[in-house]
C-alpha cells in the first residue's frame, strides 16, 4: 500500500480512497490481518487492520527506514506509439530511481494532458508490486544538452548503441550512480549520439539484435537490477 | 521481411501478401532499393526490389546461412490479464530460441482461440524488428512434470525466486543451453517449487524487489542476451 505520510507507531495511517478499496474491496482485509504500507520516499510501516466495513482503520506498529541505496537513471527518447507506459511500469518495478524523457531531433516526446498523471499512477503500480520503498522519479521531456548538462560527472555514463563495446554496468551498482541513455524509435541522430560520446558517454551493446527503444530501457534496467557489477 | 522461403540468387521471392503491404505501403520502397529476408529459420536474403505497383518483383541477390548459436528458453507460468502478449514480442526481439507456457497449480494458461495467430505474428514483430534469422518457436501449455523431463540434462536450469542466490547466467552463453523457469502471478506452489530444486534447478534472484511474470521473464533473457558470462 502506498500513503502520502506515514505516522510513528501507535498511531493511525490515513489511506487514501484507492488505497482503502485495494486493500478492503480487492484483498479482502479482515480486523486483526497485517499489511506493509510505503511513503514512497524510504519509509516502510507494518500495520495492522482494526474494525470493518467503512469505519475500519489501520495502525501502525513499526516503522522502518530504508536507505536509497543503488541508483539508475534512464534517459529516454520516445518509443513508437503509447509503448512507454508499460515501460514506466517495469522500470518502477526494477527500482530505477529516475526516468528522464529526452527530446531528440527525430522524435519528441507527446505532450499528452493525463500522461503526467496516468505515468504516476503506473509508477506507483510498479512500487506496490515490487514491495519497494522509494518512489521512481519522473521528469518532463529536456533536450540532449540539458540532460548532458544535468548528469553528475561521477556517474558512469553509457548510451545503449547496438554496435558498442563498452560494458553497460562497469564496477559496482552499490557505491555509483548508473546512467542510461536510449535512443527514441527512429534512433538518435550521428551528431546526437557523437556528441554523447565526446561527453564521456560510453556505447554499450545490449543484445546481438537490435532493440526497439523501450526494450533496450528494460534490458539495461535488468543488467543493473541484478545488483552486481557484470 | 519474412518469407516461408528463400529461394538461391538470382530467384524472384514470394512474398506473402502482409510482408508485400509492409514493403510497398509502409516502407514505400522503389525499383532498384535492397532490402533483407529471412525465413526465420536461418536463412537471410540480400534483395532488390525490381518494377513498380502491382507488378514488383523481389529478386534474390545472395544468401547466407546464420548458424543458431546461443540457445535461451523460457517456460513461464501465466501473467496476469492480457501481459503475455506483449512479452513475446520483447523475447523474440532479444532472441530467446523457445518459450514454454507452463500451466501451474495455481494459474493455468487460458486456452483462446486466437492466441496461437496472435502470438506468431507478435513474435514475427520481434523478428523483424531485431533483425534475427532465427523464429523464436511457441509451444503448447504443459505442465511442470512434462516440462522437466522434456529438458536436457546438460542445460543450464535456474528457477525465478527473489530469495534464490544462485547466478541466472552461469558459464558462456555461447556453448550452452541455458532455461528458466518462472512462476505464474500468484506463484509456484511450494511443492511445484520444490519438485524443481530437487530436479536440479537453482533457485536465482533478479532483483531486490519482487517483479511479476512478464518482468521477470524479461529481466532474465536481458541478462542472458548480454551475450557473456555473468
Amino acid at each position: 500500500l502506498i500513503a502520502p505520510e506515514i505516522p510513528p507507531a501507535g498511531e493511525l495511517v490515513d489511506l487514501p480512497a484507492d488505497e482503502r478499496r485495494h486493500l478492503f474491496r480487492v484483498c479482502r482485509a479482515r480486523s486483526g490481518e497485517t499489511a506493509t504500507v510505503t511513503d514512497g520516499a524510504g519509509r516502510i510501516a507494518r500495520v495492522t487492520v482494526e474494525g470493518q466495513g467503512a469505519g475500519a482503520r489501520v495502525r501502525v506498529e513499526g516503522v522502518r527506514e530504508v536507505p536509497r541505496g543503488a541508483s539508475a537513471w534512464i534517459c529516454a527518447g520516445a518509443p513508437e506509439g503509447n509503448r512507454a507506459d508499460w515501460l514506466i511500469e517495469k522500470l518502477a518495478e526494477l527500482g530505477v530511481e529516475r526516468f528522464v524523457p529526452i527530446d531528440c531531433r527525430r522524435a519528441r516526446w507527446s505532450r499528452g494532458a493525463g500522461r503526467a498523471a496516468r505515468w504516476s499512477r503506473l509508477g506507483d503500480a510498479g512500487l506496490r508490486q515490487s514491495r519497494r520503498a522509494w518512489r521512481m522519479e519522473i521528469g518532463e521531456p529536456i533536450g540532449i544538452e540539458q540532460l548532458v548538462a544535468s548528469i553528475p560527472r561521477e556517474a558512469h555514463r553509457v548510451l545503449a548503441d547496438p554496435k558498442g563495446e563498452g560494458s553497460p554496468i562497469s564496477g559496482s551498482t552499490k557505491d555509483r550512480l548508473h546512467v542510461a541513455v536510449i535512443g527514441p524509435a527512429p534512433g538518435l541522430d550521428p551528431g546526437e549520439a557523437d556528441g554523447l560520446i565526446a561527453s564521456g558517454w560510453t556505447p554499450v551493446r545490449l543484445s546481438a539484435g537490435v532493440l526497439r527503444t523501450e526494450t533496450a530501457c528494460l534490458a539495461w534496467a535488468a543488467l543493473w537490477a541484478r545488483g552486481d557489477s557484470i
